[in-house]
């Protein structure tokens, strides 16, 4: 499954740990593809494979057809903006955290569809009760204020963290009693499930969320996310699809590779080899003395190093120096993902612990 | 290459002329992901195989890196919608064909980024000199009026007719001096410019517009378009992908496809292919009396049949029926594709042959 | 009332016959809002004024608090903008005549608010049952088609006619039967309520539409419209307004506006004067045997006239040439307004008369 | 000038200061509207008072008519979202204070045409050039992030404070060096030109910002502001106008009001008297020993209040609780205008100095 290096080592080009989507797809998708490729199909998402592919989802979930719809689209900036501009009318605004991935990380994305974003500071990467009912409160001057309509959050969060289900609880608790519908973005769900921290289900996510998306770009796709949509906001959906250019011709491409994804374990499988690559990597900078700057809960590795180091691995690896700190260390962030090569990362922690033991 | 039916004939489900994406991708183009899969690149479109297909694509245009920006998006209606908002200011309006696919077949996409439609009714499926001059006439009345900015035509039209020199230059000439932009919508240009009526060269049509994209959606790709902006037009034309959810993590996989369908002459031959699966479907038509309802020009018939004949031909055919006639009549759209299997057009012929024979 | 001349003929520009917004208010608004000027009021649409008025214009309709919410804006562009935005979503469009003033006068503001527009071709200015439902049938292919939502109607139209109680029954039926809103754009609702030719009452158009709006530039207001809201689509309207700009923050100004209009009948009278004008010119141009081009129902004129006698009236009267005849005649369009001097109305059919008598 | 009250005092319903906007028009203003009603005049902004008005407003400035062109819109959030709407393409964001009337004022009104707002925290109520240095830093991850294009500031601020000749020559030179617009929103322009602390004229405003705005409402007009725009801006501007139902029919009633207000120094004396009512106030309670809780550098007062004295105060003042201190204490804002009554304000003083003096 991984990207092995045949070259030898001096040419190889440094190894990526800086995303969760530098390799293509997991090879038995490239096979569903394969083998499902010259069939006539129906067009624009009615073709058998992603009827098929929404009930292995209906079923993970644990949910009927009459409760949820599901529509897959090309890209989870697609999938947010879809989902937003679906349920809102033009004056209602969106709950963020100011780190939110709608809020800094897809170019305007929501506001180019008319809504305001009400930004919120994160706490361990993550929405809280407290500071929620703070944002909602201070919302209220109407017509003056936007009114706040939705609350949109991320499990696995920014930085990698997870949400309980007793703080989702409490949140879409929050939800329903200030007519705020809850939208969960899951670009990266499936090590947020997988997760050791978690204790959440698929049902369980559904039941407390109106909408919320399965990422399958960053789980072992070519490209394709599924929005599962609560029958009440599902009305005209397709239309939006349609009209932000989401709705494939060849819908079958996309059907084909949830269908892959779910019809057994796969997608859960791929999640856990991506967090337990990042534990790996996370549980030997620990036991070398390095602080993390975030808990390592799903595949993002976010710790504290000082500079040589950095330099020194920079040498061998590629990666996101996340932050400059003024005493000459620094964050970095290491990403592994279902197709992280174990290889590298047993060679990424050697030459970490043999740095450390070096310099000390 | 077709998608060949071993099942006997009787269970077969009716072969489908309906359109041109009713099947996977070209064989030559899944290789190409499975043999590109396990490398690992940069992200959003900035990877080697985009960048080369970029190149190739230049080089079949014949111009140079400075010219011209490429952009690969996931569907034509991103595709339209994307070069519309581009380049555009809010008040500014958009010249298209009544039948133009943005007038009525994106659900209302260009309109959804802000910007008026001015339609104007079709010749053969195209727009004209004189009714584009018409059009620019009437709406002068400022600033009560939406300002006229950017003319949009299809090629291959909607009706499967092409542009010729003389044409697309009296249209360009015009936008010249009444200060529009030209914007063609490629998503056919494949059989456009396999046409035998065709004489305009990639080339050409880069000289000649402003913006045009190639579709790859119906020309044996999975999915995917390559957009072509005169270099006056590509700042700030990445944004607009983001922002629209149409810059794919793993832009990887646009870049294979085209990569693979320009680095040889895939994409020409293909389109041959499908157009002359539909002369043979048109040539038999005529030879037994039927008349067309537009020239077959590229890979779509449109004929007038009895009702009866189509009546028959439905039990093993899937195709649309475009419109009643008063007379009992029906013009009836025939679509072929790359993947169209030579066989079954010379079974479809036949049962008209023999059809038409015993009704006489 | 009228905008009298006192300088010598000669020296006089020509007198306008352009529009019915040439000149100030009507002398009692002026007063009106003089006499409120210094009291401290709510703001907003709050003060006491706007609340009195809503109340009037509630008692002239004859519904109840309950039934409708009433909204005033600065200007008639501002009043369909704001109302189409409020009750649509995103994928929903709209139909209108192509002479509609959102088809052809405003910019390109209701695809500004992400709307389409649906075009269908007047008949004596008007929408016809069968055209619109031949709308409704050709814009059925979901989700490629936006959703067509509402049918928005002009009264008086375009071209001065008006809808008699049996057509504005008939498009209100086939609105409930297909799901379409009904919005009447009322700039001229004035002069349509004071034609011979109507049978509506303001209860009768609250009963049938589900938005109407009442124009009061065009009635002898400085400026401003009122929206009479159905309760069921007013949820929310007051963001609208504030959203595009349209809440003033001394929404007094159109509260005490509307309350002179609307406490006395100066409404219909100042409507009533201005068809009279109109019907004066018009009786004057068919007495003289020139034929008019639309039937003069309100208070617009148009009249096909030879070119000698519009450039000899072009001397003396501002005026639109609404469009060029081959045969050497024009269509001119004169408007009378609630400040159209009779004594110019006089002169200018003396010197009509005196023309023709020349001529022949 | 200003509104007294001729009734009882027991009756009397409590004296407002709690915004510049709660009674009409300058008695001048009104008088400039009756003596120019009747006169036909050419419309939609073209009039001869809409002509006269722009070129004082130049003179006033001291630039040519090369050099700028005006437009007038009915409110202040119009004024804002066409100048932003105006010059910003899709993709571009705005940069503007967190307390900004764009960012929590105004419903959405910025997004709702599709731009994204970078929020930074005030420093006095006023952007620094540290702040904003920042910001431009903190949003370069390009493109997924939107593009900071154009920086609002209001002056004066909306704590009252007003920005130093020095200040803004710091902030447009940032703008400048980071091909950044300038826009002031100038709702309370002629306070802050008015302040004792000012050393800015017209001209330096104009001068380093790309487009401002000169407010009207909060100045002794009906309504109306008049928006400044550098000529190399001005292009299409008054489509934008149209196209948000911000281009009133009779542009004339704008037109009047600001040549009243610019052709002698009305504008700038009116401003004058709300600044002392509003120093008279803060004086006052400066004396008395309260602590201030912003600067009152204009028609606004900050002050911090035991709640007793406010209790007392409300008995016959109407005014806002900014904010609960957990002290006991609050901060309350007083708000005077052109039509504060300085009767009311020595009540006003009058009242607090007895219940100081009782309450020690």
């Amino acid at each position: 499954m991984p990207a092995t290096s045949l070259c030898q080592e001096e040419e190889c080009p440094p190894y990526s740990l800086m995303d969760d989507y530098s390799e293509g797809a997991h090879p038995s998708i490239l096979e569903a593809l394969l083998r499902t490729n010259t069939t006539q199909q129906a067009t624009y998402g009615t073709d058998e494979f992603s009827v098929a592919a929404r009930q292995l989802i209906r079923d993970k979930i644990g949910c009927a057809e009459d409760d949820a719809d599901i529509f897959f689209v090309p890209s989870g900036t697609s999938a947010n903006l879809i989902s937003i501009a679906s349920c809102l009318r033009p004056y209602e605004a969106v709950i963020t955290l100011e780190s939110g991935h709608i809020a800094c990380k897809e170019a305007g994305a929501i506001e180019a569809t008319g809504h305001k974003l009400i930004l919120v500071p994160p706490v361990d990467g993550k929405m809280t009760p407290t500071n929620l009912q703070k944002a909602i409160q201070q919302n209220q001057f109407f017509p003056h204020m936007a009114k706040p309509r939705l609350l949109y959050i991320s499990n696995a969060s920014e930085t990698g963290t997870v949400y309980t289900k007793r703080e989702l609880t409490a949140l879409s608790a929050i939800c329903k009693q200030s007519n705020l519908l809850l939208l969960m973005d899951g670009a990266r769900i499936g090590t947020a499930l997988a997760s050791k921290k978690n204790d959440l289900t698929l049902g369980d996510i559904f039941d407390m969320t109106d909408i919320f998306w399965i990422g399958g770009t960053k789980a072992g796709a070519l490209m394709g996310e599924a929005i599962v949509v609560k029958k009440a906001l599902a009305d005209g959906f397709v239309f939006h699809l349609k009209q932000h250019g989401a709705l494939l011709a060849k819908g079958r491409i996309l059907g084909v590779q949830f269908m892959e994804l779910f019809r057994s374990d796969l997608f859960f499988q791929l999640a856990t080899h991506a967090n337990e690559m990042a534990q790996s990597i996370s549980i030997n900078f620990e036991k070398l003395g390095y602080r993390l700057a975030a808990e390592t809960e799903t595949n993002q590795v976010f710790v504290i190093l000082p500079q040589q180091l950095v330099r020194r691995l920079q040498d061998r690896f590629r990666f996101y120096v996340w932050e400059q700190l003024d005493d000459g260390n620094s964050v970095v962030r290491l990403v592994t993902s279902w197709a992280t090569d174990e290889l590298e990362i047993n060679k990424f922690n050697a030459w970490v612990q043999q740095w450390t033991i070096a310099a000390n």
